[in-house]
Order: structure tokens, then sequence, then C-alpha cells
């Protein structure tokens, strides 16, 4: 575990940073960041010693006007997914996710009859859909290989749980957008898993224009954000 | 017309060869592909002299096994919807669109009831979701300010229809990707515009493994898919 996460931070550092791992070359680490270094930060290393003041990156969100949610899911990032039931936070990893509606936004998600996540989405009607970006990668991958049955994914992975505003569902710190949500719309759940969400309030954080979100193309393999192009769309 | 897609050639042009475009730095064209080569080879200048021997893209795609379609539209790509009613057929630009099922492939199409291609689906229940990469942005945004009820979007933006075999919808040649659709339940369609559709044949370029797909954040604004990585993930 310890072996295939520091080759992964890696990976995602050289990613990040635009280097050659992914060509084989070795990537040149400056001091303060190397792997485990960056393990570390992630709460995923000696998750006991990390301090709470790492954590900074969440509190740079603001309130994201409604009308403007679309954009951010639109694109077809990774979700992790968040609920709380009883006073237990519990996260998974999701994909398969539309807009439905541009205002209240509305947004479709799909899960699996046997993911922990549906039961409690099921009771609860509540969720807060974080958007991780690729610093968050084994994170996203960890949450996704787990249940929350047995275990606190919160706790486990090093991610911070803030209170949201309108719903018990905690806003992950970490990510760089979340979006409280209540299910309004349960016709499709049976046949096809589908809970259809408003989303309530919204929060991102305005200084990454160009969120290196992470797309899924299956098999554990990710698509990585890149450029960002204004074309002279009409499309709303 | 002219100016911006010229404008928006060369735009595209250094973003698929990682230039400086988006810096405001003037990127250097091959003489063989400056902006106004692009802009004819796409069709949309001179279009009455391009010859069809340029348009050979297409003809790489290979047939793809269902269980495989989820990889090409859970990363969430901009498609270009093709349908056809009396022999004519059309072509919309859509973002609203989430995998169901994994097998058999099922998707969900959120479409706007004003849209020409929702009056067809209704009525033909089939269609082709043909997946475009960088090189055919300017035919995305062509698509999505056009309506086809007073015009043949193929003719117009350059676009070849190709016959499909299970659909009279037709296959864009020059996508990378192309699912042939039928739609398998409407329930939704008059609260939400959602259709389900069930894919059944699917085609790929097979050589192309890291697909610059596009991703719409709203109004014109683009991502452009970026690196793949690998991440051990047990997620199918």
């Amino acid at each position: 575990m310890y072996v295939a996460l520091a080759v992964q931070s890696h990976l995602i550092y050289a990613i990040a940073h635009k280097k050659s791992a992914l060509h084989g070359r070795r990537a040149k680490w400056p001091s303060k960041e190397r792997p485990h270094h960056i393990g570390r930060r992630m709460g995923l290393f000696h998750s006991r010693q990390r301090s709470k003041s790492c954590w900074s990156i969440g509190m740079r969100k603001k309130e994201l006007s409604l009308p403007h949610v679309y954009g951010l899911l639109e694109p077809g990032p990774v979700v992790l997914l968040a609920t709380s039931m009883k006073g237990r936070n519990n996260v998974m990893t999701l994909s398969w996710h539309t807009m439905v509606e541009f205002e209240p936004p509305t947004v479709a998600c799909v899960l699996g009859n046997g993911d922990y996540t549906f039961s409690i989405l099921k009771k609860t009607r509540e969720c807060v859909i974080n958007i991780p970006t690729l610093e968050l990668a084994p994170q996203v991958v960890a949450c996704g290989n787990a249940s929350g049955r047995g275990i606190d994914k919160f706790e486990q992975f090093g991610l911070t749980a803030k209170a949201a505003t309108t719903v018990a569902a905690p806003i992950i710190d970490e990510c760089y957008a979340s979006l409280e949500c209540k299910v309004v719309d349960t016709r499709l759940v049976n046949k096809y898993g589908m809970f259809m969400l408003e989303v309530l309030k919204a929060w991102v954080d305005p200084s990454n224009k160009n969120p290196k979100t992470l797309h899924h193309r299956g098999n554990g393999v990710f698509m990585v954000a890149g450029d960002t192009i204004r074309l002279p769309s009409h499309m709303k």
C-alpha cells in the first residue's frame, strides 16, 4: 500500500507539474515536495501526526450563485459524494452523473444498489457532491475501493469534513467545489439507481480557474483535465 | 465568421500541439498546417473545393465490444447527437448525458424540449452518439449555435454522414467514436427531457488512445482532455 501510493504520488506530482513520469523518465522533486512529503500532506502516511493546519485549501471556497452550478458538473468530473446518517459521515466515488436542469440546478446521479451510500441516500435524502482535483487522486481511488460500512473513510483517508449549511452531509474541505443537495425525485431509483438531486447551496474555490479535475475512462485509467479554450459558442 | 474561425483554428492547432496561443504568444505554424489550411481541411472555408479524400480519419473506426462502451462516455465529453427522419439527417451538440447501466450499455441523455432533435428522437426513437475531438471544435460550436430546422448541418459544416448498421441515424465519420442507439425508456422525457438510450453497436478509432475530447464548462469555455494516468483502482 505504501509503495503503491508513493508511486502514485510521484506520478501525480509529475502530472501536476508537467513532468514526464508517464514516459518513464524520473521527475526531479523539489526538496520540500518529495513523494513522502506529499503523501504525508495528504494524510495517507503518518496520518496521526498530520497537523490540521495543513488543510487550508478548502478555506478559500466561496458561495457560488446557483445559475452557475452547471459549469462545475457539465465537464463530467469524478466526484466524491458525501452523506451522513446518525452522526456518521460517509463518502463514495462517483462518475455517473449529469445536469438535468439549470435552475434550480438539478443533477441526476446513478448509484449501484449495493453501495452503502445508496441506502443512506434513500433514507436521509441529502448529500454533498464534492469535486476533487488531481492532488486528491489517492483519496478518490481509496474511497472507490473501500466500503464505508466498516470504516470511517474521512479518518482513514485523511479527508476533512466541514459542516454544510443546509444539509447534515459534510463538505469535504480539500475539494475545490462542493454542492449541498437534497433528493427531489426517486422515481427511477428502483430501476436505474438514479437519484434526482436539487442543489441548494454551492461552494467553490474562485482562485482555481482551470481545476485539474479527474475523468474516469474505466478500470483505473483517468483523464486529467487539460487546457481551457474559449470558443464562439452561443450555448449556455 | 471567417476571421473568428481562423482565430479558433489557430488556437486549436496551438492547443493540439502544446503551443502557447492561450498565453498570448504566437505559435509557429508548419507550412503545411497554417490556419487556413486547417480550416479548409475541416470544410469550413472553401468547402466546395474540399476533396472527399481528405476525410479518411473515420475509416479507421473498428467495432468496440459493448461492455467497454461506458469508458467512452464516463469522462463526460461533449457529443454530437445525430438523428435521421424521412431521409434527412440532423445533428446537435450535447453535454448532458450519463451512463446508467454497463450491460446492455444504457445512457441517459437530457435535451431541451425546444431542440429540433428532441422532436425527432421522440418520433424515430433512434440516434447515434458521436464523440468528437479537438480538431472538430468549430463544428461542435457551429452545430450548437444553429438549429437543423432550416439547414442541413452536415452539408453546412462539412461533416460526413456514414450509414450505421442498426439505425437510420448516421455515424459522423470525422468523430473518433460513434454509438448506435435506440430509445428504451421515455418516462422522464416530459418532466426532464431525459431519454434512456441503449447502445446497440459501438465504433471507435483504436489508434486514438488518449482522445482530446471536449468538455464544456459553460458559455463557450471548454476544457480539452489532458494527460491520462493509471491508478490502482478496483472500480470498473
